[in-house]
């Protein structure tokens, strides 16, 4: 008998992110040779939090530039595929790199050069604004939009049915690399 | 017997755009000389997708900034009137050079500046929050917001119409400029 | 007998606005040691147009910055009081030097330093989201927020009264600094 | 018997905020090595006025950077703990330092790493997109989200319930470091 999406997130190991439109609202906004994205704060928090607990986080996107690569970097995500034309291969180097099955794996794509890697995992997912093909590839569609909480939604389900979620209250991203202002 | 809108978009080979607005969501955000605009990852995916199966783009702005000339660059469209206070002219002159007729091409715009173009094109198009003189004088108005899918959803209109949309689901808009981030 | 606010727009012959919350979105964005702010291509399209058609235009404001200044600048606005602790004294020093009468000129404010000069003028207004006292003090709430058509819907509101609004359609904002960009 | 929400606003003598999600609307847009956050001009303006009518701000983040900073400066805000993985270590310093009764202090989150905080303080709140355990941790929701009125909501009420909001109507944010702009 076949598992509904509730059993099937108990088995989940893995996460793999677009990011146009899924990590940010879709706003693409050029300065200089790079871009500005404009990420969430609470989706940030649930990746690294993630990590940290054990889960394997993979973004694959078309995008680029500097300030993307800054940004990854920060939440110290592992597996980055960036100004990717081949999402396929990409998603079957990290799934073979991480020794994930991607049976197991979520994906939350929103746009068309999403849609072979939501056919390629057990788990296809879309924020809200997705495109109409991704919503229909889709076995979960969250209820919030790209950069607005779809990332933290389905990172916070699975780790609830893990009851892995609030376990612990600290901040997850501290900066390393300067000194605690205070005054 | 006049054709409805629907049937007449099976004879669109063109597509002419104002900027802010329409490829924006209207917001200016001066930095320096220059300004940030906000544009929409899904917009510029459906024109790059638009141009690479053959349909011929045209960008008419009173706008101007290297930020503005970067994003239209990398989306790669030839047709590029910038700072232009003769949009007239302008879609004249793209008319001539992409040997496109203007009754079988598709303007979408915004304000006042655009109402000529609009009387001048044979499909007239506005996004849903455009001033009431821009929303008069169209034959369609998205159901989307500039600068949040009105582009997306009037190219997607067109290709659907002619079976050429998601034919193809790869990234269409490659970084030549820099080498593959990857780790 | 008392005119109601349409027909007291025909007496109008002057703005006075507010940046944060009336020209913005309220949204203050530091850099460096500067500010990003977002205004609104309609309403800088608006008041770009209503000079040229001779009314007078001034900007009194708390803020400052040169993104800022360059913005008003473009604009072609002449009237700018910035890091205004004394907005009182700045509108009186504008309608002697425009020589405008203050009881024909509008103000729009959406926060408590508005307040003094929204009692001074004849018409004081608000966007829609200004904070309970300005909406309180105003004749006139824009639909519109801040940053988002509220100056263009007053100033839309005159000069169609007038009869001068849209009467010509070419833009107003050309950039004379650098040359046609076109390709 | 015990004090209701409204009557325990009569003994509040400080506030300690969260920044991303509170101070703003939890976009975090990289630039360089440091980040863009949108703030609020009327979250702003309120934060000025209680601390010049004598109240006691604390921000306490996690979050960093120089843009940051800041604003933070700018709002002349004296006590800050940034790049903090530590809040219930800065929010008894902050109380020990600036001699406030934390029984008597409100406190604003809105994600897991405010927890500890909220459990602390008296008067523990959330904006409205909080995440739900600070939901649940608060004795007051606001009906704004962050970084679009949260702050100035309990801040406003915190004051009017003293009668100090509003009884003078200057601008509290001089910019001190530059020359009075005016043309």
């Amino acid at each position: 008998m076949q598992k509904n999406f509730k059993e099937r997130l108990k088995d989940v190991e893995a996460f793999v992110f677009d990011v146009d439109g899924v990590l940010t609202d879709g706003a693409i906004i050029p300065i200089g040779d790079d871009f500005l994205r404009r990420y969430y704060a609470k989706d940030g928090y649930a990746m690294a939090y993630a990590i940290r607990h054990g889960y394997k986080i993979c973004i694959i996107s078309g995008g680029f530039g500097k300030n993307l690569e800054s940004r990854l970097k920060r939440l110290h995500i592992e597996y980055v595929y960036l100004n990717c034309m081949d999402k396929i291969a990409a998603i079957e180097e990290f799934a073979q790199k991480a020794e994930v099955n991607l049976h197991n794996t979520i994906y939350m794509g929103d746009d068309i050069p999403d849609l072979e890697c939501m056919q390629r995992v057990g788990l296809p997912t879309a924020p809200a604004d997705a495109c109409i093909e991704a919503i229909e590839a889709s076995v979960f569609v969250s209820e919030y939009n790209g950069g607005a909480g779809a990332v933290r939604d389905i990172i916070e389900q699975v780790l609830r049915v893990h009851g892995t979620w609030a376990v612990d209250k600290k901040g997850v991203i501290p900066d390393d690399s300067k000194e605690v202002a205070s005054r």
